[in-house]
């Protein structure tokens, strides 16, 4: 095996980045359909077409991984932390897959609120994951992390809210099976994003 | 970085114990819960407040492992004992968010049922892990880890009869989706025990 | 503690081929069972051993990868390796389980159809884990783990065919509920098989 040395490293950060940017446009596009009021098979195509660019960047990262004897940061860090940024995105596309597997039209303002929370989230992810690169700005990446655990915190309190109301108001059940699931994959987009940015606190952690 | 070495290791076990310690109070916090038939608020606060105990413990373990050079046993054990340790007090949690979110009220002998068994297997847990600081006593914590692996099989055919029942009897769709989730919660508390007394035997196995 | 070496690493390779036989057994029986759309507490029984058989070469990997200074391949994928080859036995019995506990009756040709699909991935994953022990073979491991990958997306479209029918057709929300999370089992088997294909691909790529 032929090891490649310090360059690589460079390249890590941007497969990471171009890694985030797919999760960051994937929670864009699921505001722009849910507030929209209408998902069909155009925008599960797109998608999965974000879904593929995101996966083609953590293969990239992972080859790279496996043939590089230096690595920016801990190998078991960058295992986890592709895994955990692709894990955002097929998250993003397991709840549009759900809204249109689930026929649900129409603007359902609860689920316009967590998509807005989600956005920020990953925005948050993104800006934290490409502060990465420059440790003078280790600071900035830390508070970015703060942002997105107070995000999952305030999605955990949403969904309790949504899913208490549901149960009270909804007395159909097959429509209450399909909003439970739904809410629930929104704050479960929300707890991804907060491992994302404790794998990121523990490398910040370490280069302290 | 400054590396510490051996004084830091007493450390772990303290933190662990705490750990520990949050899981156990929680799931006697949801027996007496369950068994009172009244869930609210002021539960949901008391069960937060020992969620956050543990992730401080946890944190501060995380922290530790980060800086120093000697550890007690392997690094990712630790990591992977501190974070299961903390699935399953969010567990917990989670489930009593269930009970308020559902507006589940009176006493539901099964709930009861279930909630003796997790205290058990939480306390066997605990027992295990204090198990670990002192090296004579390994026999003694491989039994423990046995108890909770019988609990959980003992929880598996528990939900699988309670399911059965359910399915069989339950007439109203709502309050079968309400049942159905909470069983499940109380036996994943139990899986993640067993993941915990896993952890526990590969860390006996090493020092064997 | 005393360190054995080189003649040990066969037995691996032996223990993960048993692991994936019991994989394999397990996939044949569901098809076997869900063909002949009646499952009992004999089903549930020869499960339970094919689960038990399945668990004890596990925990003998486990084992020896404790005591073993030299491995084949990293300890990390050999840890990862036969936890998911675990799981997809577990979930296979999860499935049955849940057929048993809904009593599900008669023929189900979705599911039919699943099971098939599950019988081919876990063949496929069978035969890449045993070309690991051949590094003259892994080419024809690759192309395993690529039908893995295939057989995955198939089984994501299949469940999302399968649950918009469901939600469109079936009026019933109790028996909604059943099927609803069979097919989400049948699927997360199919997960859990390319989760599997990914750790075999992480090996071949640091063996090339």
């Amino acid at each position: 095996m032929f090891f490649k040395f310090l360059p690589q490293e460079f390249n890590f950060f941007k497969l990471f980045e171009k890694q985030a940017d797919c999760a960051v446009e994937a929670a864009i596009y699921l505001k722009k359909t849910v507030s929209s009021g209408s998902a069909g098979e155009e925008a599960l195509g797109k998608m999965r077409d974000l879904e593929h660019e995101g996966d083609e960047a953590s293969h990239a990262i992972i080859d790279q991984l496996n043939k590089s004897f230096i690595t920016p940061f801990d190998r078991e860090d960058i295992h986890t932390l592709t895994k955990e940024l692709d894990d955002i995105t097929d998250m993003i596309n397991t709840l549009l897959n759900h809204i249109v597997v689930y026929r649900l039209c129409g603007v359902n303002a609860n689920l316009v609120e967590f998509a807005c929370v989600i956005e920020n989230s990953v925005q948050a992810v993104a800006c934290a994951v490409k502060g990465l690169r420059n440790t003078k700005n280790l600071a900035h990446v830390s508070e970015h992390c703060v942002e997105v655990n107070r995000l999952e915190n305030l999605g955990d309190s949403m969904r309790n809210r949504m899913l208490g109301e549901l149960f009270e108001k909804e007395k159909d059940p097959i429509t209450l099976i399909k909003l439970k699931e739904i809410y629930q994959d929104a704050e479960t987009i929300l707890d991804i994003c907060e491992d994302v940015a404790h794998v990121v606190e523990s490398i910040l952690v370490k280069q302290a």
